[in-house]
This record gives C-alpha cells, structure tokens and sequence, in this order.
C-alpha cells in the first residue's frame, strides 16, 4: 500500500517553467519525474511504478515470440563500433569516454555490434538459427536538441531486440513476427500507432517501417493516403511522369539559350518568360510558364564519414524547395551542407545563379556529382541556367540535352502529392516514434564476421534485424494521450495503482473506515494508493487525485455518517454512491472488468 | 519453458583463459556471462534470471522496511559533485565525460548528492522525515584492477538506499532497520555474513559497518576475535600501553646521543644495541633490545585534494610495517606517496636513514606533519635516528624529549594482536564486502542545502545515511559458494529454473514423456528448463546439467521402458527413481519443501 503520508511524493500547483507538452507539465507537477540536466530525468516513486508496467508489457510480448532477454553493459569498447563504421557515422550524438587507462569506450545507443558478437561468440551452424534476442536497457544519447520532457532524453530506457537468421525468408519471418509484436504491445499500452515506411537512415538495409503515434506534440511529419499508405517523409518516393521514347525526344523543340536580364531567381523568371515569350508555356490553353519547368540547382558540399569532401549538385523543379530531412537521409552517411561562398569561389565553373546541368556529371570534364529530382525523366523539356550571366537555356530536354549521375529524393512532400502506390493523394501528419523495426541484412554481420555453416556445409553470412521500442518514451506518449486540464488519466493496465482511497474528514472513523477499505482492497489483489494525510483539507485531496490520475478512486468522508462512500472514476468523472459494504466489491469489479 | 534447443545457452569444456575463480570460470562455461571488455560483463540469458532474482531479494527486504525504490540516471552533471568535493576526490575511479556543449558529466558511483537533492526539492519539514529512498541501478566505477569476473568490475548493478533523518536519533533508528535488512536479504541469500567494523573512508561519517562474506577469494582483509569483535583491517584500532605520569616520565634516564656505525637498517640497529649496551635493553630478565623499540620514521608526501602537497612523517615501532590499506584510509581524503629520492633533496632536514623526532612537527620549526603510532605514549622510551649518519639517540622518551601532532592508524595488524575491545586475540580472515552500511551524518546535507524547518521552527540540516549492496557482486559471491567440481548448484531460491527436466533417449516416446512432465511442472507454477535437444548423447546432457546446476533435475530415459524416470538432487548427488505418474507431485514437493 502507498501512504501519501509517507509516500516521496508532493505535487505541484505551478507548471514547471521549462515544460511546453502536458506530458511533461503533468509527470512534473504530480511527482512521477524530475529534471537532474537537460534531458535526463529522474523517477520518482510512482513513475518508476508506471516505467515498470510499460517494460512488463513489452517484455511479454517480446517473450510471446520467443524473443530471449539478457542485458548488456552501457561501457562499451570503441572496437567493435570501429568495426562496422559507426564510431565515426554517429557523430556527435555518441557519448564518448576514455578510461583511466585512455582507452576509448562509448555508451551505447543500440548495440547491434555487441549482439551480433554475442551470437557469433555462441553460435556457428545454420541449426542454432533463427535466434531472437532482446534486452529492455538504459540508452544514451547526446541529443542536439532534448525536448519536452521524456519525449527525447539524453538518457532513456528502450527495448532493442535483433533477429538473426540464415537466409532472407528467415528474416522476413522474424521482422513479421516482430511487426505483430509491436502491434500487440502498442494496443496494450492504448497508444494508436500507423506503421509508415520508414527510411532506414544510417542504419542502412532494406524494409524498415515505423511505429509512428499521430500526435500533434510528434516531432516527425509522415504522410498518410485515404488508400493506406503511410510513410515517413524521408521514405516517399516520387511518383515520375512517364518517360518519352526516343522518337518523340527527337521530335522536340530544339534547345536555344535566350537573354534573360536580371532574372536572377525562380520567381523572376518565370515572369521574364511569361512576359518574353507569352503563349509558349507548356501549360495546355494559355501556353503559360510555370515555376514547376524552371529546374533549380542547387550546390551542397558533401563530406563522406572518411573526411573526403566533394560538390554534389541538386536539380529539382522550381516550384520545390529542399526538405533537410529527405536531403538527410538521401546522403547518407555522408553529411551535406550548402555550397558556401568559398566554396564557389574554389569552383570557378559553378557559376552561382545561373548554373544549368551543361558540363555536371561524374563523366564530364568538370566531375561533379550531378543528381535530378524522379520527376526529371526523359523527355522532359525544362529552362535552366545557361552557366553565364543573364542567359538561360529553353527546351533543355532531359535524355537529349542533358542527363544526370542518378535521381535524388531531397524534394519536398506536399499535401496533395499522390502516393507512390497509386493510393491516393497524401496528407501530411505529425507523429511520434514509438517503435522501429529494421531489416539491417548482413552490414552488422560482415563488418563482425557473423558466419554459420549452412545445410551444405558452406559458409553463409548471418541476415540481421533491429527492433526498438522507446519505453521511457512511451511512459511520456500515454501521459501526453491520457490527460485532462486537471491531471493525468492512467489506463487502468498502466497506473501506479489500481485505487485511491482518501479519507476526508476530521473523525477517526473516516480514517478507520478507509484503513479498512484500503487494506481489504489490497487482501483481494489490488494495488492501492492511500491518501492518509491528516490535516490535509478534502478539496486538497480531491485535486491531487485528479492530478496523480488513479483511474478509481473512493472517497470516505462526511456522507460516511449516512452509510454512504464515493467511488468515482477519474476518465468520465462520473461519481456514484455505494455503502461501506458494498464498497470493496465494487471497486474490484470495477477494476477487473477494465 | 526455457527449451535448450532453442535457448541462447551454450555451454564450454574449457575454462576461459582470463579466469582465476570458481565463479568466473563456471559462470562463463555453463553460458550465464559473457566478457565484453576489462571489468564489464554480459549477461546471457540464464545469467539475468539470476541477477533479476537476487534483486528481488534485495528489493522485498528494502519494501520491508519501508524504504521507496526510485530510479536516478547514470549520467549526472558535475555541479552537486562539486558542491561536496566528490569531483575531485573520486580520483580515476569516476568515468567523466563531456557532452556536445563540452559540459562535464559524470557515470555516477554512487549517488549521494543526487538523492539529498532530491529531498530538499520535495521536503521541507520535520514532519517529512525520516525519509528511507533506495534504487537498484547501473553504476560505474573505473576501477584500477578489475578482477574475478563479476567480483569487481566496472559497471555494476548497485542496491543503493540514502535514509534522511532530522537528528541523530533518528539516524541511529534507520541504521538499524538497514543493519536487519541486510541480515535478512544475506540470509536469503545464502551468503554467511561477518559485520565488520569500517572505516568510512571518503565517505565521512561516523558508524560504519561492512557486511563481509568470509572466502578465500575475498580482497578484503578483516579480523575477528573468539570474543566477537569483527573488523575491517584498515578500522581496527590500536590497544596502547598505559602512558606514565609526569613524575614516573621524570625518574626515567636521560636520552643520550650514541654513535652508531653503520646501523642504517632496524634490524642492524637492534643488532648493534644488543652488542653494544647488551643487557641494557628493556626485555625483563635478559635486558635485551627487540626491534620494537628502535622507532621506524618513514616519510611520505600528502596530496591533498586541492592539490597542494606536504611531507608527512610517521613513526612507529620497528617490528611493524605499514600497511597500505591502512595508511590510505588514515590520511583521505590526501593520498600518500614515498618520499622520493628528489623529495629529500629538497627536504635537506630530513636526513635519509637517520631520521628521528627532534626538530619534527607542525609547532617546529621545520613545519613538518609528525604523527605516530598509538603505541607511542607518553612515558615510552625508544631508539631513534639522531638526524645524522652514524649517529642515533637511546632513551628517548616519549612526552618528555618529543611529542607529536598527533597519532596515526597505519602500521600493519597482525594475527595475535588484542581486540580493542578486550575480546581476544585477533585472527586475519579474507573476505569479499557483501554490503556496507554509513553514518554520512551532515556532510551531504550541508554541502548541498538540505534543511528543514523543526518542531520550533528552525532550520535543522538533515542527517543521512548510505546504505549499498553489491547485487552483481552478490550473483559472483552466490556462485563461488555453490559449486563443486562439476559445476554450479545453485540454491532454490536463486536458479534459473526450478527444474531441469533431460530427454536421454533415441525414441519419439522418450521426448514425448519428457515434454509432458515439463508442461505439466509448468502448469504446477514451476520454472522449467527443458533439454529437448535432438541428438545430443546422454552424457553430454547430464554434464551439462551439472555445469548449469539447477537443485533437481528429471531424466526421462532408457528405464521409461521400465515405467522409471530419475530425480537427481544436485548438491547431494541423490538419484531416486519414481514412476512416471510420480515425479510432477515428487518434484513439486521436493521443490516447494526447498
């Protein structure tokens, strides 16, 4: 039983001065966390009792396919993250350390190296697999940007689980066994979650999907279509508009370059050719010019995780801007940032605001990287820099004029955009991360040296899966999602307690009959919280239950004199009132039938 | 059901290279840990039931008492490790970190300042206290010399508790409800404990007791008496002679300078004496001198935590050494270092070899810190250096020819000394520290603002205490005390499984038999671990029951044919054979009887 009149708790009337979400706000001012740096935490009593719950659900689930729980340390030796590249790909984000005898270690963010080393060290034949591990651990991550509470922490718990199999069928069956699991876990937790395509990012593989709970706090944008498409806006792709054969590229305007005083910029041109050469626009009726066919280029300076820098040059129709994420997750691991002053200046054939694709490519005299957005196709017939001053070039066809090193999907996603799978136009939304599932494939086992023997008694590299959960996270998602302007709201399966009793009156035997209700609840298996505090006024009382958010709670107070107490539910309000006899009764069917 | 055909278990013949214990070589050959770097650890599978049960343990008896489990980062800025001075006094134990700000960090070895903090944040009264908060957490300690396995290693699952008291009173109260829980969770443990007297180091404060498990391959050192005293080396306390009064000091001879030639050691000396002024010495009948009266000065220089260093000279009785241990709790939180060759050079007052007291001391005019043993009191006369070569001063009395600034605990204990508390002789015993128990008193408190308002309305600071046990360490300790020569035998309480259930036989009938004995154990509320491995000979699976040591394990084998299964008891070797239709009951009692 918690006594509030012991209990470490004391609540808050005042919001915390850094919170800005209703998760945090709440979890602070109800005594469930506090802040001991930027973005690390402590947990209070009652919100370890919630983290507890949160990991049990999903240890059960991870249990329920079989996936094995061990644990491992946080101090992890540079070797192995030097070995598969992400000492150095992870950036800043990886908090390192030396020891006193200077060797390099690092907390770990995932530990994908450090499993996949545990199997090889246990495991050698195509027999022992497939294998399904997992660890629920404290994580660290040098955030950028900590934000809103327990929504992204520098230090956190979370579910990793890895799969490892002989072969691609082994590992699509492992990655859906664990899609289910994650289904399963989320409906526990009642956190809605859209499962969206997701960018696999530096982790590299292939299929890679997100468990992603729409919320307008969410700090990722996905799209949805009415069809069921759901993507993270790093994974959609562009849908191009047919290519034209080589007849009808032949059969196109020739290109000519054309004087274009002061049209130094999208906008501008657009207007310049629409006052200049009116009517032949490719717009059906009016021949109007678009911003869409005014190709825009942009310069980045790449620098790839060895140190090696390069230019790379973006085209994509006027009417898009770049969107940093995409752009992100496109290049990666490499890191691209704008082409600076400087930059030009070292790169003389780069002519800034009049740069068009004539003279880009790998292959040209100038090898600079040189990548289109998907919607330039063949036939396409765009107006573009003409690499001079006040000059562009009109009906520069792409495959006649022009080509490219490859596509780029950096553009922007717009509301209205359709989906690649023909479902549908998109909806932007935003969402929070709950879960990820990756197919990893075989980069972790090649850089460790991950083999088993197969059937044949050959060598065959081990395919590998990632999966995580957020659990600090999720404490913060189902506070965020369960809450009222009075307080926090637990789900019945998540509360620190199952009831809370408060005794509410000067009498001893408003204290005793509540003693006896608290602990006659408790002999029948509930979890009880009981306000005991004396000299703590009824309407005190009442606002901490609201604000701590037990979903049942009884009142024993004045009306006890007429053999009646409250039970009163904290989600609908709805109070009802039943005699102290009955009262034990109640509140147990109450809470098994959830 | 742990099924060994599909469990992340392998077992190895061999013991690792890098093993010198019991426990670390069978915890690793029977698959319950893995090394993943110098002093930190994986735990496999069967390894974490093992740690999770004897957190349990640990955390019932905490619940038990009252004590509220929360939850504190690892990661934890400087700041309240500077405000007490653990920043600096830590030394290279504490992993320091920076992170993308260049902000300093810290892993936490312990967490004193955080939890004192987080009571002046919630508490304010009296009527708040007394306060008893524990969490079980990942510490980190970058020990020197990580060794034996999980018996010291660098990240580490702590219990630690913090009790908050408004006066001593009170924290003689908690004290003691930690002092019973530990002896509760030790017993359910099943590790014999000896509480020991400690010196509380650089933790401050004034009772201080540790909880050592008496084995020979504990590092620690303590000392018992047949009386009951029981202590840590570096906390016995010298029993001195009775000093002699003004007037007894008085009628002692004069002290006189003697030349010495060529006694530059204690034992040289003593021969010298014996030759030179034989009978003269103070043994009873034959006059004769023993090294313990020729007073051994050894120079050292203080580093104290602010940087600053001193020379510090120690005297004591020629027959004893300094131990290190005690030498190093004596003076924290400074550290000691020989005089070097270049330090007496600079020191040109102390003459090498023929240091004596005259002209020692704070109060002298050479300013230097001059402590001695206990057994120097006034009235005792010793053989000293005369502060130059060859030369030595005889009858040098104690209280009379020199004082001291004061005493000091650093000479060796030895088997045979008395116990300070008139208990009998002490013994030396090794031992591994289980538990330790602190009076902090106010030190944290004060460096860290943590008062209250009391009964009359004034600022109280509070008085805490600290209270750890080493739950990785207890898992190590656990093992080494249960195992045999063919492996673990792990207590009821703390297996992994209740129940090791082995198919030892070719035919369908075997497994299926062994399978429903499994399952229905299962159904009963048992653990089980089941070998269903295909094709594994029956010796190879009672081997590897015995290395992985659950108390009761069932062959379902060749005598099936004959209505017979076996029930072997591992710590008695006992097999009895039972029908079929027997064993679920036999076992279940065998389990539930314990």
């Amino acid at each position: 039983m918690i006594r509030l009149s012991s209990s470490f708790v004391r609540t808050l009337r005042e919001d915390p001065a850094d919170a800005e979400v209703a998760s945090h706000k709440l979890l602070v001012r109800a005594g469930y966390i506090r802040r001991s740096a930027a973005g690390v935490y402590t947990w209070l009593p009652l919100g370890l009792k919630v983290l507890r719950k949160v990991e049990q659900i999903v240890r059960e689930e991870q249990d329920a396919i079989g996936a094995q729980e061990m644990l491992f340390s946080a101090l992890q030796p540079k070797e192995p993250y030097d070995a598969t590249g992400r000492w150095t790909e992870y950036g800043p984000t990886m908090f390192r350390l030396k020891d006193r005898r200077e060797d390099d270690y690092l907390l770990a963010p995932t530990h994908e190296e450090m499993f996949t080393l545990a199997v090889k060290d246990l495991y050698s034949s195509y027999k022992d697999l497939p294998a399904m591990l997992y660890q629920i651990q404290t994580k660290f991550r040098d955030e950028a940007r900590p934000r809103a509470g327990l929504l992204r922490t520098r230090e956190f718990v979370m579910k990793d689980a890895y799969s490892f199999d002989v072969d691609d069928a082994g590992l699509d069956v492992s990655y859906d066994k664990q899609r289910v699991a994650y289904q399963r876990t989320f409906e526990r937790l009642g956190l809605p979650t859209v499962i969206c395509q997701a960018d696999a990012g530096a982790m590299g593989g292939s299929r890679s999907e997100e468990f992603l709970h729409p919320t307008p706090v969410g700090e990722d944008t996905f799209v949805v279509s009415d069809g069921g498409y759901a993507a993270n806006v790093e994974a959609v792709t562009t849908v191009a508009p047919p290519a034209l054969d080589e007849a009808a590229i032949a059969a196109l305007p020739a290109m000519h370059v054309e004087d274009t005083p002061g049209a130094s910029t999208i906008a501008k041109l657009t207007d310049f050719s629409n006052e200049a050469f009116p009517g032949r626009g490719p717009i059906a009726e009016s021949g109007e010019w678009t911003r869409y066919e005014m190709l825009k280029h942009l310069v980045y300076l790449l620098t790839h995780p060895d140190g090696t820098t390069e230019p790379l040059v973006i085209a994509l129709p006027g009417d898009r801007e770049v969107d940093a994420k995409r752009l992100e997750a496109a290049v990666a691991p490499a890191v691209a940032a704008p082409f600076s002053d400087a930059d030009f200046a070292r790169t003389p054939v780069l002519k800034k605001g009049y740069i068009g694709p004539i003279g880009l490519g790998l292959e040209s005299e100038s090898q600079i990287r040189y990548l289109v957005d998907p919607r330039v196709v063949p036939g396409t017939a765009w107006v573009a820099g003409a690499g001079e001053k006040d000059k562009h070039v009109y009906d520069l066809v792409y495959g006649r004029d022009f080509t490219a090193d490859g596509t780029i999907e950096a553009a922007e996603v717009r509301d209205g955009d359709p989906a690649p799978d023909g479902s549908g136009p998109l909806r932007m939304t935003r969402g929070m991360e709950m879960g990820h599932i990756f197919q990893l494939g075989r980069k972790y086992a090649e850089a460790l040296g991950l083999n088993v023997l197969d059937e044949n008694g050959k060598t065959a590299v081990v395919t590998m899966g990632s999966y995580g959960v957020g659990v600090t996270r999720a404490v913060a998602a189902i506070a965020e999602l369960n809450h009222d302007e009075k307080g926090l709201v637990w789900p019945r399966a998540l509360a620190p307690a199952d009831v809370h009793i408060m005794a509410t009156g000067k009498g001893a035997e408003v204290f005793e009959e509540a003693e006896r209700i608290a602990a006659e609840l408790e002999a029948r298996g509930l979890e009880v919280l009981y306000d005991d505090r004396p000299k703590v006024s009824p309407g005190v009382k009442f606002k901490d239950a609201e604000l701590l958010g037990m979903p049942t709670s009884v009142v024993v107070g004045r009306s006890l004199a007429e053999g009646k107490v409250e039970i009163r539910d904290r989600r609908s309000g709805e109070i009802r009132e039943v005699s102290p006899a009955e009262v034990v009764d109640a509140v147990v069917a109450e809470v098994r039938e959830g």
